[in-house]
């Protein structure tokens, strides 16, 4: 283990408002090193190591489900041709300011510009014409894990909005009708909230409003999940994009009857944001706490040695780890020349899930004491329960922070149907009320309110409420606002 | 699974001189679905589902020797400075040529261009300079695994040379002394041999001349191996870096005594080509010959239905998939429907090491016919035996491809003292001779042999040449000369 940013420390600041959050969340990346933000590009960040493995395990998570609900996995190029890119002209709308160009070639202006790809359709759909001939090959699922580039001119932030985004899981299917396309859109909701629940990451999904929805999609959803400090951050989307690419790039199948038609498209996307709101969802003031299934290490084992009793500690410190090793669990005996104390701290702040202290007390009594990353509690087992106890704790600890985090955003989540009400709790989380539907009062609403509207429940409800806040008309819809990132 | 490319075809041409196997190398990428070469940029492709997950674990192989080699996993941005990357004067005047360049973001200019990496030192290095404080922190020890970008003006061709090298692993290490650096370069050698050698690709290392070297090296020893056509492919290269950049980027630490010294380096990567090589290398008139390691299914299995029998058939096929599946064989079962022959054929293209065919007169012997797709040979075997044989006879494919791979490639290494043997061997394959050692003699090679200096042995080794063959004295070293890609 090389310390990359130099000893450890104890985040400086609790959490809470939003500046304390934001200070909180810097200094746990920086000192559980997770990220280096020393790079000297604006918005462009180093992943540590430690950061790096734990992005790993949440890919490769990710990835297993695509591929377990039939997802090919692909990877284009990162360059884009002008002309294509452009070609879709809602689409190219949306993106343009934020496109960073390349038009140089050594010493040579290119023929044509090439656009750092700031998400994928433009590359990949043009395939998917050469790809698909008939029916039967549909449908069409594929994904990548590539990194995207956007020239924010927001306020950057590591892992939440940055100009390179590293990780961005990005899956594109074609179907034969728009049933199967809306069918798909209910699966990639699925695949995305069981990958949420298992990262204990809770969220609400809502369909975004028409001037907030993919450009070139005919519908948005998103998941938004709630920061500590009540801003929203948006986490996954998954688009309708109907025919709309289909006949730009002329993706085009033979059906049964020998006619060609346009084919049904989806998309859907997840990026480094899940990694931050699970950083800030379950950390405390002690920095991280990570959930076993991704944790790099999920015990650690600090051995307290003591002179006279020093080798026989380290020995039953490494049956524990073969013991735990033969149960799948992974384990790491930190035998680094260091008081328990630093050590206890240390692997706090990385979120170790559960820590073994073996010393002379327990080596006499057959015991070990095992302290709950969670819970901040120790307690004692006997030996031989290890490799029995240690799987269920984590599986416990597991459903504990799904729990915990799930019961804090229930309660940033607010209904009402007064306006002043409205106006006071947008920043504090999720405010829901009532909604004509037109994008008129949507629009006043986020003037009014103070938050942006991340749109109605997905899937649709009957809304209990029973005026537009707005317009005073019939609440058609229940709407959603917040404060967002 | 979805026919990106329509019907696969068995390749139109046979193996040998330089046409045939570009002919045969871009039909087997095509009809094995490897790659996709219609992507609209020059030098840029689309990997497809089967070629990516034969990526994948290649590069899981070798990520796995690296972490356990005490090397870390990190991730930096994809663009640079332009200051930055131009600070190390030989090394930007090496790649000046080949950097596409971004200068635009949205409609602005931005204040300063930003490189698409060709490389990743001068991105690195100034990070080594914040982290390396003391003698403790050394050696310092990382990798990434990333896309590159060369703006290569000679003829593309996919995964040997591509404007966007889609898979760059680049291990950099900081050391305190310069042996020390020494050992990093032997261990880089000898992990990157282990790696090719489990692949069966063969290989020799040369130490590059010195007109050759990496920009910025002290020396490179690289890694070629020898295509089908007789020109050979740099497939990995190690750097000894000495403290040339440690001096730029002023990465110094503090040693024991107190002072501060600037760090020795090293730095060493392997591309895309080794995926190239082993397709080259292995494949046949058929189509692909994957090692064991690296195919995604390592047995297919086709059954042989036949009215009466088919439920018992499917039965007995499932059964072994899992007894092959306990023993952790990737295993497919091929019940597509349609008929064996096509299934044989389309399984031997995509280089499945063993077929198994199970049939009417197999499910009443009790046996199974296993097919070894390296020698073209059908063997029959008791059911029973399954488990046991078939993780046999993958290994045994494995030493088997790489023995006859080793054969092929010596035979395609020439030593001769005489200029016109020389002449007439380049093209053929590598010719060693003799070599004063001047560049003067060594560029007079070049232009008399019509092939490029791979350079000398390495490890260095006293030369059985007596004479330089072009100035005539006496020969100090051992020098290789082939026509390369
Ligand atoms: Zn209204
Ligand atoms: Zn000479």
């Amino acid at each position: 283990m090389h310390a990359f940013l130099g000893n450890a420390q104890l985040p400086s600041t609790p959490r809470g408002d939003r500046l304390e959050f934001s200070e909180w969340y810097a200094e746990v990346l920086r000192s559980a090193e997770i990220m280096d933000v020393r790079y000297p590009v604006k918005g462009m960040y180093v992943w540590l190591p430690y950061g790096f493995e734990i992005r790993q395990r949440v890919v490769e998570k990710l990835r297993r489900k695509l591929r377990e609900t039939g997802h090919e996995e692909v990877l284009f190029p990162t360059l884009i041709p002008e002309t294509q890119l452009k070609k879709e002209s809602e689409h190219i709308a949306g993106f343009e300011d934020e496109v960073y160009w390349v038009t140089h070639g050594g010493l040579k202006e290119l023929d044509e510009k090439l656009a750092l790809r700031p998400t994928s359709e433009t590359a990949i759909y043009p395939m998917f014409a050469l790809w698909i001939r008939s029916h039967a090959d549909l449908p069409l699922k594929i994904f990548q894990i590539v990194n995207t580039f956007r020239y924010e001119t927001k306020h950057t932030r590591p892992l939440i909005r940055m100009r390179e985004i590293t990780t961005f899981k990005e899956a594109h299917t074609a179907h034969a009708t728009e049933e199967e396309a809306e069918e798909q859109v209910k699966e990639a909701v699925e695949i995305y909230s069981s990958f949420f629940d298992e990262l204990g990451i809770p969220y609400i999904a809502s369909v975004r409003p028409e001037w907030d929805k993919f450009p070139g999609a005919e519908y948005t959803v998103a998941f938004d999940t709630l920061m500590p400090d009540g801003r929203t951050l948006q986490i996954g989307t998954v688009h309708m994009l109907g025919q709309n690419f289909a006949r730009t790039f002329e993706v085009t199948y033979e059906t049964e009857e020998g006619d060609q038609e346009y084919v049904y498209m989806t998309c859907y996307g997840i990026s480094d944001r899940v990694v931050a709101s699970m950083i800030a969802i379950h950390g405390d003031e002690r920095g991280l706490v990570l959930p076993p299934d991704v944790a790099p290490y999920q015990v650690v084992m600090v051995p307290i040695l003591k002179k006279g009793v020093r080798r026989k500690i380290l020995e039953r410190a490494a049956e524990v780890e073969e013991m735990l090793r033969e149960e799948g669990v992974r384990v790491k005996v930190d035998d680094r020349d260091m008081s328990p104390g630093r050590k206890f701290h240390y692997w706090e702040l990385k979120g170790v899930p559960l820590r073994i202290e073996l010393g002379a007390r327990e080596l006499e009594e057959g015991t070990a004491v095992v302290f709950r990353r969670d819970e901040l509690e120790r307690e004692t087992y006997a030996f031989e329960e290890l490799p029995d106890v240690v799987p269920e704790l984590l599986e416990d600890i597991a459903m504990e922070l799904r729990k915990r985090a799930r019961e804090k955003f229930e309660k940033g989540i607010f209904r009402t149907d007064s306006p002043e009400e409205a106006r006071r709790l947008v920043g504090e989380g999720i405010v829901e009320t009532g909604w004509c539907g037109s994008e008129r009062c949507g629009v006043r609403m986020e003037e009014e309110f103070g938050g942006d509207v991340l749109g109605t429940p997905y899937p649709e409800e009957d809304t209990e409420f029973e005026r537009c806040p707005i317009c005073g008309e019939t609440a058609e819809y229940t709407v959603r606002i917040a404060k967002t990132y």
